[in-house]
């Protein structure tokens, strides 16, 4: 894989994003301005954009435009955002620090970060609906959407991570996850991967992908989804405060049930291995316009090293 | 009017909209369980369903079937319901009842009421995606509830709410609004009247109103979200906590700014009055059917004697 150029590419289109972003979102001065401000705050403060970059790649692989994949792409980024706005609040994983800056909370009080990732959420289906030209493909990516943030998604992957702190164990039983690992897999796949799914397959839609294509594209995310979280993990456990711009080492502190917890660093490793390959089989049939995508789930790996 | 006529059909749509609620909600027992029990606490907890029924005696009013009209009612209830749960958090309105029941973080702790509310207003929009057969009226839906639910509706209501106490007096300036009476009305025209006149143009919607019965029928949702805002804060200086089913003369004592502490029992009635006649005058063209829109209005006076 050519690294440096997979990184110049990532880069670019991130600030795509990022300059789209700062479009969507009224300004400070707007009124009421506390809430743009709050919620300007949050999504303009950088990161890596991955989940929009996801977007554009695969959409772009199958011959869209930029300008119809970016507003499929920034909703995705606002959804991301709000996430992290909640979770960072005292009542769930109470964090000071997100892309090396304070938390919403922390500047703008707990009342007001509720707020703004509430009006973010509201807004990313606002940008959809508004934005994409066909309202059939607007409709089709606001269920795609909304399903892999919700209850059946990334929220329900969130109230699996609540319980999944090992003073908890009793819940397991409860929600019928009776293994440990099962009950592992099954946080991560709702908590990240769902939504890094979904982004792969809005790109997807929006260049019109056939069924089979999308069946394809859809292992791909799910497989780079669970990667990326247990490659998360692991660099939580050797990254610094700096490089990773938040707390490090909060989940194991915390007791939580991690993959580098349950199956020891080695082993975590292999499995991310074995998910990247199994990633890149998917594209097979895409040839050699899938070459982002596959130098892609392969950089994943090199964010351990 | 006819009020025993009105009431059996209010009763008779809120029980249609009880029974649709239900049935679009998983049960608690699908996976992931507790996110879906919380959920349904407060969503199937009753209350007048205000919103969907005005969703459905205005589209019912131009033609409208009830089938067709149910994904944008129950879609509103989602939203009015994860809004209460958020405004009842500790960190913000910090209430105990709500509907006659101890609110959701009470039952469900306070990180998974956040969840909850999230998962209501993003399956909201899921409903109206999926379920809205017309994929171009879904995405014209999803446009204006989702903007009167944001940071230009609902949600930038409740921050001038969040504002409105006494002691922070001097925010007002900063959001450049200098009279108590402006900054009062328009906090509540946010965060009420937005919701509930986009109840009423999504039953027009979905009824294809053409473009003058839709600014008629704004100027009535509008005058009616007022009106009923301002009954409530009456209501609530009189009522017990069994009536309301909520806590009473909390804002008061917070020393929050309504419409019976500005002005007064007597002229806020009077302001109820005036608002009641102009939603009444918008309806004039739309002749006989209109009689349960107007009954309606008429109510919102009733309610306070």
């Amino acid at each position: 894989m050519n690294l440096n150029k997979l990184k110049k590419t990532l880069k670019r289109k991130q600030k795509q994003v990022d300059k789209y972003l700062a479009r969507c979102l009224p300004s400070g001065k707007t009124f009421p301005q506390p809430i743009y401000q709050a919620m300007r705050y949050s999504l303009l403060a950088g990161g890596k954009r991955f989940r929009p970059v996801l977007v554009l790649l695969t959409g772009q692989m199958l011959g869209a435009k930029a300008s119809d994949l970016m507003p499929a792409a920034a909703a995705l980024e606002m959804i991301h955002t709000y996430s992290l706005i909640h979770d960072d609040l005292p009542v769930m994983d109470n964090d000071d620090l997100r892309r090396g800056k304070p938390t919403n909370h922390k500047v703008f009080g707990e009342a007001m970060a509720v707020l703004a990732g509430d009006a973010l959420l509201t807004m990313s289906f606002k940008l959809i609906a508004d934005k994409v030209k066909n309202k059939k493909l607007a409709a089709r990516l606001v269920s795609e959407i909304s399903g892999a943030a919700g209850a059946a998604g990334m929220v329900g992957g969130q109230v699996l991570d609540m319980f999944a702190e090992s003073r908890k164990k009793g819940a397991r039983e409860k929600l019928g996850l009776l293994s440990r690992a099962k009950y592992l897999k099954t946080t991560h796949q709702l908590k990240t991967a769902a939504m890094i799914t979904a982004s792969v397959r809005s790109g997807a839609l929006v260049a019109g992908a056939r069924p089979g294509q999308l069946r394809k594209l859809t292992v791909y995310g799910r497989s780079l989804g669970l990667a990326f979280q247990i490659m998360d993990d692991l660099l939580d456990l050797k990254g610094s405060k700096r490089q990773l711009g938040k707390t490090p080492r909060k989940d194991a502190r915390a007791g939580k049930l991690t993959y580098p917890s349950l199956w020891g660093t080695e082993q975590s490793f292999r499995q991310v291995q074995q998910l990247v390959k199994t990633a890149k089989r998917a594209l097979i049939s895409f040839g050699p316009r899938a070459g982002s995508l596959r130098d892609l789930a392969d950089y994943g790996l090199q964010r351990g090293n």
